[in-house]
């Protein structure tokens, strides 16, 4: 069951107030990892809010309580939960977003207000949150505003659940999620969830998004001296903690990309030729992933390789020092304590439980080989356990279909290298399918300088948002 | 030939006033490396100027011209160059110090006001400069009163070398060595040097210091993508710089400090049973080095062992990373340019020519190795040579001698792990033994916080200045 056609008609029509309204959210800097900025997260949330009102959702803004950042004590933007409908003949969406946004600064290397969005003549609409995720969450406010100006009922319940923390670790969301997941809550009888969050894997294809690996974090801590000590007068008289350190960091990864601690590949099986002719499949070229790098640097040669590095098998990447001289010039000293930082990105079956004794068990073993009189932590400092979902769901059907009306063509199935913890959230309170529906593209930089909408993604993701409810209603179960 | 007793006398009965002159210095915050206290250097040059005038010295003050620091041009601090005496009957000593000091402020952790000489009831003279070398400096000023004031002839002819960028690369001060070691120039005549600012091995054994290792700076630097990546997108996608750093700084050095690059161990020599008995002799073990770097981390329970490694062997640290993730909590970036700093101290006969393109070529090797498309630049920061005196010289021998008059005991011969640039400056432009005499302790922590001089280090030190030129003066050439 297509949309309508005055739906697709409206969005079409109604464009350029569609993009002057994207103008209005994205002059809200709700920066949520700037303290000085949290106010605007808030007041965010009541432009969310009363634009929601204004379409005929019944919403209701949920306190999240109050968290300490940087030291300070801060009150946390409200959730806004929203709904529409309680037809028991009708299947019940929960659809999420995030209103708050990535810091930027027109010195970081901007050539534009970030926060002033500007319509360049090639359609791109740059400024902070077109993508990320502002832009998502005003689709699904086109989607509504049709539906309530022409007065027609959605096709499905919609539950909405839009929050103001994402980019800073969605303090509260958690919690909220689970209680409200519970019988009697504000998401029971939800049956699909879709989140509107990423991004196309190239700038051609849409793409429908089915897994994300998971994370653990760790900091290896090296310390021997009382102080940082003089080179001169120490060197070669004493073990170095950054001679440890490196040492231990050096056993970790190859420069190929494996990871050397005993039984963490081992945990994930190899592809077979089937599941290769899956990536074989996706519209993209390893031309791709160096022209986003930035430069020829990719692993292999061979596409299949480079996208499973990124999907489908585990990754560990070494992120810095802390403690170390890290300045420009040259200091000759031997720093007292160096802690080295470095995560690995899971997919399933791995887990941060499982992965986490054999890294650290790793690491003891190889430090004691070193025979070094310094001491020795680990922390872990995050985890996250990878999602894939079923790709064959009807969630995912209704969305192929969705696509192929918008877009006349089929879409990639992608998973994504890194996290969006909250999907697991869903999928694990909810007990019920979790879609990625992305908007963007993949070269939109959404934590980045210049972030940028197309306008053809913004309108046609519209209509593909729209769609989908349309779909979503007819697809059996 | 000692001193004559009414100089021992006079420095013991003027000690108050010498420690109140040297309070007078101290108060003269004269930190080189700091623009906004440069005017500091130039008011400590006057003070110092003055008092040398006041007590028969006579001066000429070297305009050094300017130099960029920070961004800043700056006039240099003059060098002081002085004179007493021409009688071709006596022997021409060349003695050399520095006005200014490292940068010091209350809030680094100093007990007291770094400018304000604090009297410590056990007798530390506590405050910036106190040691390191404005002690030093009045050491000589004490020995020059006793002879103006009693109207006594020094029994040596003397030259003066004061300067006040010792802390900030001595800017200026190799051009003026070399140009006054000429024939006809100030330094003309000079048949050896004594160079007191470093330190004695210990706390209870006084020393003479007889060699300096060299350094080899270096900065190595991979650069990859064009800009930091997120690593859950490009993780096991792309060579990451930062892996493949690790891997080149971890096969610098191995953890018991053994350097592995080939060649450089080999050109030094072992030491064979007659010079470790010289390591043996030195008043010195293994828990003083534990005390000073402030933990049982010593790389080997033999104090030769250790000694050797700090005077005798080279040694390579790893300072850090510069553009990696330096900071706290967890960031999961690629850093897309990481530059690894690390410098060799180097022992005769290495020299930064011979061994830098060892370092280089291995290096260049090890990187070929990874089949890296990540791209590799090497760059040395800076070099010294390293630099040894001939310990049976006349110099050495009057040192001796004035050493075991003063504290009764035979000193220690050391070499130091660290570089006194000015050193060989001195040694290659005037070709005559140079000889540290060092006043202070090895708690006294020089460019650290608290530093402090005793005051039984400043008065016998400064009978000691005596009473070397005494011995020279005496000793058959
Ligand atoms: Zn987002
Ligand atoms: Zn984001
Ligand atoms: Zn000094
Ligand atoms: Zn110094």
């Amino acid at each position: 069951m297509p949309a309508p056609a005055e739906f697709i008609k409206f969005i079409d029509s109604n464009a350029d107030a569609f993009i002057q309204r994207l103008s209005d959210a994205v002059a809200i800097p709700s920066i949520s990892g700037d303290a000085s900025h949290r106010q605007d997260v808030f007041k965010m949330a009541e432009w969310l809010n009363a634009h929601l009102k204004a379409v005929g959702v019944d919403t209701q803004l949920v306190d999240l309580g109050k968290h300490t950042m940087d030291g300070e004590e801060l009150p946390l933007p409200p959730a806004i939960l929203g709904r529409i409908g309680d037809d028991k003949d009708k299947k019940t969406v929960l659809i999420y977003g995030h209103f708050d946004v990535q810091p930027a600064n027109k010195s970081d290397g901007w050539d534009t207000d970030p926060f002033a969005l500007t319509i360049l003549p090639d359609g791109k609409l740059v400024g902070r949150g077109s993508s990320d995720d502002k832009g998502p969450i005003l689709g699904w406010l086109n989607v509504l505003q049709y539906h309530f100006q022409s007065n027609k009922p959605l096709p499905v319940n919609l539950r909405l659940c839009f929050e103001g923390m994402e980019e800073s670790g969605s303090e509260g969301l958690d919690e909220l999620v689970e209680k409200e997941s519970k019988k009697g809550g504000y998401f029971d009888g939800v049956e699909c969830v879709c989140i509107s969050d990423n991004y196309w894997l190239n700038t051609r294809t849409p793409a429908l998004t089915y897994g994300l690996r998971g994370l653990t974090y760790f900091k290896l801590t090296v310390s021997g001296p009382a102080r940082d000590l003089h080179s001169g007068v120490f060197g070669r008289t004493v073990h170095e903690p950054m001679t440890d350190l490196i040492h231990l960091m050096g056993r970790l990864v190859d420069v190929q990309g494996k990871i050397l601690i005993p039984g963490v590949e081992e945990m994930v099986d190899v592809a077979g030729d089937e599941e290769r002719a899956i990536y074989e499949s996706l519209d993209y070229t390893t031309a791709d992933i160096e022209q986003s790098a930035g430069a020829p640097i990719a692993l292999s040669a061979n596409k299949v390789d480079v996208l499973m590095g990124r999907m489908r098998y585990p990754s560990l990447s070494l992120h810095g020092i802390e403690g170390a001289f890290s300045g420009v010039g040259a200091k000759t000293v031997i720093p007292a304590k160096v802690s080295g930082k470095f995560s690995i990105r899971l997919v399933p079956p791995q887990t941060p439980d499982a992965v986490d004794p054999m890294v650290i068990s790793y690491i003891e073993k190889e430090f004691a080989k070193l025979k070094s009189k310094n001491k020795l932590t680990i922390e872990n400092l995050h985890g996250g356990k990878p999602w894939v979902a079923d790709v064959n769901h009807w969630n995912f059907e209704a969305a192929k279909k969705a696509t192929k009306e918008i877009y006349h063509q089929n879409p990639d199935l992608t998973r994504e290298g890194g996290s969006i913890p909250v999907t697991l959230t869903f999928a694990e309170s909810l007990g019920v399918n979790v879609l990625l529906l992305p908007m963007g593209r993949g070269d939109d930089g959404a934590h980045s300088t210049n972030e940028k909408l197309d306008r053809a993604n913004f309108i046609e993701g519209s209509k593909l948002l729209g769609t989908y409810l349309y779909e979503i209603a007819a697809i059996a179960k």
